[in-house]
């Protein structure tokens, strides 16, 4: 995690001009935005999203656009690029125009409610923050093959590693007096609501919203960001080759990851991740949303849609221990011979990979895969320089003379591991398949 | 979690006076503790240890004394009682004698350096924290009936949980220039470790140590304690029945558990928790003892005697999501009918138990267990009222008509599972044993 004292020193001058340039697509006026009237709030379109997408793998669907990187793409860096970043959204995507205008509100159980606009988050510190994003749904389509359930059919690739600019929503908070580590306010508040600017027919056309605990909204150690930045490079200072004064060159958010302003709530599913915020409510009770009480729910495999009472299940928050071949698709020919097997593994809470076994043989025989974040830096579970938040790419390399399955478990620093078969986790939203990951493969002696 | 500002309105007068001769022993001189000079320090003899426990099950082991109470004892209550509480030393049990002398220094890599004497921890908030701990080697003996493992045969009550009464580690770091929410002093200190008075043979005749990142010994609420209390009981205050304004009378550790002054790592192995504190050290890399670096890591099934390498793995610190049936053997002979399925489910790391799943057909079809740590308050994982490091304790009344094997499985709040079979997270030193927990019942028709 990185952090410079204001963001002033990277968004003045010429290279903040030709940033934002390239984001902002139309100006509009912001009260527009806030008034919520959503024939002022400009959308995107189907027709634009593929446009804007055609480098990615074929969308799974363009309005809400949501979709994912092909399995080799999605690993082939530690932080991926945005281009490669997959998208869940769930409606068209806001457009907001005019930046100077833009603001969020801050209110509920508390004395001072406040406005805030940019410029006002841009007096805040900064934090740059490596973070693991993950939809509750990803791998969805395999716990679909062993029955099925409903939602968006994700493959392995539905979350993404970002570097991510902005400031702690524990000192956004203390702007309207609610000190740090607070899990009460004088007033009864126990949560943060988010509220989204888009509008989603979950919530009969009312705005995308969700909440996490104050405790941990406050906690300036759980990182919760209020984000404008992502994935900004790294650059060295003109004439100075030590990286000690090396500095992020900021790249602002995309308008499909919640330009101007998303919250980033890592280790979380990224359904707590609002982005495009609109408000902020200091709440009693958690957020009483479609996507907090009648979905991202994990209920057992006997609960169907006829006998389901969601009020019986708590909102799902970290996500556990996870991990997928990236190197090889579901079935594959090969010439006998030598493969990398090569993928992430990543678990919530800021807990991190202990070890990552591979079996060639379907599960019988296992042999330890190496695990790496940044390059020249050993990976070190739960070390002071790795990055708590962000997964871990692994690799090995095996011979495989004949075909078989091949199997990847990982096992993360609390000693929690992923359960063997899918049918013991299924569920009928197909939420946390972090069962076993299995690709087959298919050894060909000829015609290859 | 209860605080007051102080302990002295617990230990003043004629209740102190009757706790402190209850416990303490014999008089002798504390300088002589201090000396680590081992023929000064009393140990508890063979016969000693086997008077004071004849309520216990059958000790697994005199010297050094391990125990574990009778499943049935084990969930009669949600605190458990100090006699009930299992015991695991990896020495002769030390006997402070002089409390008055007793102290403990704190040195390493920190500028001011001291000894802190108990009139010294007493001037400082005094907390009550409700924590299970946990031996890592719980439920060793199934484990070990997969393919036999080295360690102490704990079967499924190598765990307790209890109101720990002491002061925050964070509060007594600050005493020497150690600010909370600190992961690196300026001398470079990373790392905090505990060193015991009981002396073993693993480290050649030192003591027992073990270390914590100094990250969660600054965190307040990592709640990791020095305690001097366990169990003290809630009573009224005569003439008030308002529970505000009931207090907790004081119940100083007996030696079995630490006296005069023990760690309490809350969420965390129960090896880490380290009784009969004689210093703590600031160091750069975690403790290099035999209980950090040379056990209580936990390896593949692939790892035997002849290929480990343990510098592979990290020391285990967070425990997983574990559950066992408590109401019932290994093996039962019941009548047909009604049985009561009642157990208890922890999970490490803070984190709450969401569901509790019992299968009376081998692991074919589920039914969720009710979930309960108070009376009267109902209980919600991870929510504010809930005991966030304790155990859950669970119950279902199931009818059995014939012989079958009826199994328990727990899933926690951050959706983290156990693992279905024990052969997959077999490990040659039988450390965390977390899978579904089985028990068979014979039904019989006649002469029962």
């Amino acid at each position: 995690m990185l952090c410079c004292s204001s963001t002033e020193q990277f968004l003045g001058g010429a290279v903040a001009t030709c940033v934002f340039q390239s984001i902002i697509l139309k100006l509009e006026s912001a009260k527009v935005i806030k008034s919520g009237a959503s024939q002022n709030i400009r959308k995107t379109s189907e027709n634009d999203a593929a446009q804007r997408h055609k480098n990615r793998k074929t969308p799974i669907r363009l309005e809400p656009f949501n979709a994912e990187p092909p399995r080799s793409a999605l690993i082939s860096s530690y932080v991926t690029p945005v281009d490669f970043f997959y998208k869940r959204n769930h409606g068209p995507i806001p457009i907001v125009d005019d930046i100077e205008k833009y603001y969020f509100s801050i209110r509920g159980l508390i004395k001072n409610p406040k406005d805030l606009f940019m410029r006002d988050i841009r007096m805040l510190p900064k934090y740059n923050v490596t973070a693991t994003l993950q939809c509750a749904g990803n791998r969805r389509t395999a716990m679909s093959k062993s029955r099925t359930v409903k939602g968006v059919g994700w493959d392995v690739a539905a979350l993404g590693n970002a570097v991510w600019g902005g400031v702690k929503l524990a000192d956004v908070l203390e702007l309207v007096g609610i000190p740090k580590q607070t899990s009460v306010t004088k007033s009864g508040g126990k949560h943060v609501e988010f509220v989204s600017i888009d509008k989603c027919k979950e919530e009969n056309g009312g705005p995308y919203k969700a909440s996490i605990p104050l405790s941990q909204a406050t906690d300036p150690e759980a990182d919760v960001l209020l984000a404008y930045e992502m994935n900004g490079k790294l650059s060295m200072l003109p004439g100075i080759s030590n990286s000690k004064y090396s500095i992020i060159m900021p790249k602002l958010l995309n308008r499909d990851h919640g330009y101007p302003l998303r919250v980033v709530v890592p280790g979380v599913i990224g359904a707590r991740s609002v982005k495009w915020l609109d408000a902020i409510n200091i709440i009693a009770e958690e957020c009483q949303g479609f996507f907090m009480q009648k979905d991202y729910k994990m209920f057992p495999p006997s609960v169907n849609w006829d006998n389901i009472n969601w009020t019986t299940r708590r909102p799902l928050m970290d996500f556990p221990v996870q991990c997928a071949i990236c190197s090889l698709e579901d079935m594959n020919m090969i010439k006998p011979g030598k493969v990398k097997i090569s993928g992430y593994a990543v678990s919530g809470g800021g807990r991190g990979i202990e070890r990552l076994d591979v079996s060639i043989d379907g599960g019988k025989n296992w042999v330890e895969a190496s695990r790496y974040q940044k390059m020249g830096s050993p990976y070190v579970a739960d070390g002071l320089s790795s990055d708590k938040w962000a997964w871990v790419l692994f690799e090995l390399m095996v011979d495989i003379p004949q075909s078989t399955q091949i199997v990847a478990k990982a096992v993360d620093s609390a000693a929690n591991v992923q359960p063997e078969n899918v049918e013991t986790i299924w569920n009928l939203r197909g939420v946390l398949n972090t069962s076993w990951h299995r690709v087959h493969v298919r050894v060909g002696h000829s015609n290859m």
